[in-house]
């Protein structure tokens, strides 16, 4: 065991362990062992107290385990909890998360990238509004839902296969003639595939279906617009509405109410993200639910993956429908 | 000018914009110049396209411009406005977050802190449920609600204002018998202040006032308990509640709805935070909002400022009250 006072080495935590010491190292930068063994070095990296002096570490393989996460802000929901599954998984693997939030400011998006290139982050993972972004190749980057061509990673939920689903849940749910209101970004967004796998699943099964494209930047005052356009004696043309998010969703929910149409008996809405109450309560609404973890497990598992042969441009990751109560069920 | 295709230098943005070299280092390290001086330097930086090398920086004055931010999680909304606030605030003084997520798990705080310490962080915010947090003397730490004792500054809401405002707004409201609800934190948080001025709001005021203090970590379900034991033929005892967080305030109007009571008109609630509903949308409850960008900066002054003469113990931040629809007005 290691003597009081001196700093144990990985040396006397292999020994005390009873482990080889690439068992240790294996332990200490995050890569998997048998969980046996994952259990005893951790149990005597504790009882030793032994620590890890990753600034040599860093020194030595020329790496800073940190990881650059760029994103608009922590304000909204479904970057919160992006962010916050992102810090998680790169903390379980010994990494750590430098968080830059862009205010959806595409200059201050490029100073981000920049600043972190000479911070010199191991990787960074973005979720781009800048058109004209500019990337170093020297540093491995992830791009989450924005899709920037063959040479840069993107993950996304499946924002195809999402709006197909919402479609075959309004018709399951009894819906007759649908809408969706979307919000059209003007960059290659991953999302806008929700309205393509709407539309795809409407006529798939025979649903009359609508839709009603809002700028990027136009006043929410657009909807409520559209919907007084389709209002017609206390009745609304639509009985279902796919919205783009939740929060467009959880917007259209009360201007419904203000137009005196009960939700859901009168109209169905389902919005996208899986947004909960103070993150962790009901759903605000029904909804198309993104894996969230998945989609933080995948890029850093990208991020981190020395072999770039097994990267592909675009991964999608396997959404959910889940009943929040603006569905019948 | 500097010559194409070569690097620019502090020296030649100076030049270019026609201010003293000490001036551009200021403008670059975030130290406050005249406004217009300022504008110019950054023109000019943008103009050379000028690119601070921080890694020599640091390497010259020995600090990384990181600063560690430590907190439970961005799932819930109050941690995830306060930490987007610090990040914004930290870019805007040059220097960069690196952010910890512990889960509440005491283990994980100390881990995170003894990380942020090897990585030669210049300063460490945190928001610690560690009861015997171990931290090194080497690097300023400034704590959010935590009171750690006389040597480590604490940064918080004025919660006994807000508790005594609560009262304030209740009697203003017309209540006649109140009380608190509240989640009893075994550890010395400044939110306990909410009960105290709370308490001596209503004494000062003269209005009835009765608490119910649930244990941290014990279930909900009792707080509806004692809402039930407070109700008799369709009335509840009390016509106005202060809840210790406006998550606590959103459950419990769900909880008084199944009772068959109206909120405003038969009970009033207010809560604590100023939690938007999407971050960015209408108040969730009638509430007490902390000043959640003033913390933020405050906290970012005292890390960054190296004289510790002017580090107060505590500093509580003023808070202010605004009606979301619980209340009357």
């Amino acid at each position: 065991m290691a003597k009081k006072g001196n700093n144990p080495t990985m040396n006397d935590v292999a020994r005390e362990a009873g482990v080889a010491l690439g068992t240790v190292s294996k332990v200490v930068n995050g890569i998997p062992v048998g969980e046996e063994y994952r259990i005893r070095v951790e149990k005597t990296i504790k009882k030793l107290n032994y620590r890890v002096n990753s600034y040599a570490q860093g020194m030595k393989s020329g790496k800073t385990r940190a990881i650059a996460v760029i994103m608009p802000n922590l304000v909204s929901p479904y970057f919160a909890s992006l962010v916050n599954s992102l810090g998680k998984t790169l903390a379980a693997r010994k990494h750590y998360m430098v968080f830059f939030g862009t205010d959806y400011d595409p200059d201050q998006e490029q100073e981000y990238v920049r600043l972190a290139e000479q911070q010199k982050v191991d990787g960074i993972i973005c979720l781009s509004y800048n058109p004209r972004l500019e990337l170093s190749e020297d540093i491995p980057l992830v791009s989450i839902d924005r899709y920037f061509g063959a040479k840069i990673p993107c993950v996304s939920s499946d924002n195809y296969g999402g709006g197909y689903l919402a479609a075959e849940k309004l018709k399951e749910n009894g819906c007759k003639c649908v809408a969706m209101l979307r919000i059209a970004s003007k960059l290659p967004h991953e999302p806008a595939k929700r309205r393509d796998g709407f539309v795809a699943g409407c006529e798939a099964m025979g649903l009359a279906c609508d839709q009603m494209n809002l700028e990027d930047g136009a006043p929410y005052q657009e909807f409520v617009d559209f919907l007084h356009a389709h209002f017609h004696n206390g009745k609304l043309d639509y009985d279902g509405l796919f919205c783009v998010t939740d929060s467009v969703a959880y917007q259209i929910r009360g201007t419904l109410k203000e137009m005196g149409l009960r939700v859901p008996e009168d109209v169905q809405i389902i919005g996208f993200d899986g947004i909960r109450q103070f993150g962790d309560m009901e759903l605000v609404c029904s909804t198309i639910v993104q894996p969230v973890d998945a989609i933080a497990e995948t890029c850093v598992n990208m991020i981190l993956n020395t072999d770039p042969g097994q990267i592909p441009s675009l991964l999608c990751l396997p959404v959910r429908y889940e009943c929040g109560g603006t569905t019948l069920k």
